[in-house]
């Protein structure tokens, strides 16, 4: 059974990360959303929230392969326990390149069994980042198109003061 | 009338600004000049400054169809309210490409009717940004050939402790 | 009355094409899409076949201020002979900007009176060019959705051996 | 049953390519090296030669669930044919991206079942392409290291005039 | 007398800047490593130990040429003092390059006679730099191969809670 | 004593590559300038024509520690004929970053000892190069600015019809 990662902030989901479910869902017999549990810094959004986000999103389309969960500590260490064959993630401009790149290439000296394989943006959703989500719903802006419609009140909801 | 919109932080206006806005008032009937208040980061100069400086820098020119103004909330919703039919902005290098494309393509998202063209900075000022004044004048170097002269001395001050 | 001059090889014109001019045509009083006649070049269209097949397209949605013209020689010297203002380019990924940036700032030492705004590409077109439409084309591929509907069979014809 | 197509000129295969293919081939039950037979460019190699030259590499390592085949057209269509999930690429620098970038897009628009998946060079093969066996082999120079051992001698007769 | 001087933070210094090291030291009479005292950024290492590190991994490899230093204020008038002919920098990737080319034109600027030179980094260290040493440090991962091997313990150390 | 080679087509010498050579020869004890005798392009000056602009070029500004050659083959096996210590080339763009690195890389696995040092075009400069003047040339345009003026009528002649 081939086991994929797809790990992320998800700091909210937006449209592209679900685009990028689907695909990668078909690729594998077993697709982990992983959520990055990062101490440092300081997300909108809660890891339980984010995780909440991502299950109605998901349960929305109803991908049976497509498990949720979270993480924190070096992926590769997540990757090897999860005993999962590849690492995905999603491509959108020249700056994603770079760093998905530098990260790759440090994962694979951490643990050179691992696997990152990379999809391309829908070219749709090449604009759409969770921070311009933020960025938008703090200046009162429409999100319409940038999350599901399914959790766009509740992200609205976290930015109003 | 065609009003077009440069909008910026301007922490402070630096020759290359002076420049792109010499340009592009010759493409508008008018010009707005849009200083962002950013209630998030930390400028330098206030918005009352920063406008003080583009009116001391752009008095000394003479361009009658530019106005100096500021916002904030969504550049989307100001250029409307403006009745504005294009943003303009200056591109520098690579970096500013990707960051100035996401933003354009997440304008006409917010807003269909909303157009933005770009200018390259001449060669000279290429390497310059409000950025690099900063941190040149706060190293007590000289800052010549990066700001207007006549605001030379106002910039330098700030940064004297 | 501000002049715009959109320069290309437009070979074939594409609906990525078509949608710039819609939009550059919005910034000028008037606007000539001008056919460059490159000898060295073999383009796959006849320099009167390019102009033909923009004609049948801007025909077809009707911008009153929009004329067809070709040049040969330097950009720099039809642009002052049309005393245009500004030059129009598209932008849609890293390497159109680099040549781009290369040709507007070589244009401006030609002749410093000249200047290049820039537009970016609608993100469905992003991916559009007329080598595509060529490749596609020539292996028997469908083009619906890269050139106009009404210049597709023209289009097609041209590469049926 | 996943298969996976992994097309490509390999005019000649390189270590880079081989290393590719080891991983990629983990990700599918089945994947086809697919030779692009290029009637307009001129390879080095021949299509048999460049198909045997992969024969040899392969046999050499022992996987048993890649094809060697070759295909002319759209990659779409041969894609569409070979009932294949995914399209397998390898990037390697920025001008990589862009092209692979691009095409992946047109090819979803032609095509919008197809996916493509990227994977990234190790760096030991980053600088490494055909093109860069070709040009070093031609002036006589060492490509250990560039191709794999038992083919070349093979490669290196070929530019022996 | 020839004096280069490579500046950086070093926190920590790494393989990739050790491998610099010695190959700038052949460029030059003269190489002097010149730690950056950045009183706004909140480095993990001191000065002292940042210098302490180099000493270490320096004095294994034994390069007579090169001399350790801090400096703060202006790279440009620092370079003036020690007499210097050039700056040396490494590039690693694209991001490397713009920020690098900024500071180099800046840096030309505020002193016409001072050079930059720029080397490129060994593939196998492309991934590596100071700020990826930290990150896996601090999540408990394996750093060899990261940093010289005599200094490995005392990096860890740093980031043991 | 210190030997760098500055390897090029100049295809004419550029005011650029002269700024280049100028900053170069200050680096090391002797350069030399060689020309790629390249057998498959088709050079607008021949090898001999090249040298004769550059001599003239040089004289010119009289560096007496620079001295022109050509070569063929692989410029690694020239580097070590010339027992030479680096090599020098500059950049001006992203694309030309990207093929230099990859050079740099290539040259460097075929002899470990080779050194690549890159200097950072000047400013005003970063737009030109013997492509740019060709073609300005060819299309009868001025290309003062873009050529030492000592040698314009000469590259200007050699496009007259």
């Amino acid at each position: 059974m081939r086991t994929g990662i797809y790990p992320g902030s998800f700091d909210p989901v937006t449209l592209g990360h679900i685009d990028m479910i689907k695909r990668a869902s078909a690729m594998f017999d077993r697709l982990i959303v992983a959520v990055l549990i990062n101490a440092d810094k300081k997300p909108a959004f809660s890891v339980d929230e984010r995780m909440e986000l991502l299950r109605i999103s998901l349960d929305d389309i109803g991908l049976n392969n497509v498990e949720i969960d979270s993480f924190d500590g070096l992926l590769a260490d997540y990757v090897a326990k999860k005993n999962a064959g590849a690492v995905v993630r999603g491509l959108r401009a020249m700056s994603d390149f770079e760093y998905e790149f530098q990260m790759a290439l440090t994962n694979k000296k951490l643990n050179p069994n691992m696997e990152t394989v990379f999809f391309t943006s829908r070219s749709e959703y090449m604009y759409l980042s969770s921070g311009a989500v933020r960025q938008v719903a703090a200046l009162g802006g429409d999100i319409t198109g940038f999350v599901p419609e399914i959790i766009k009140d509740k992200v609205i909801e976290k930015f109003v003061h």
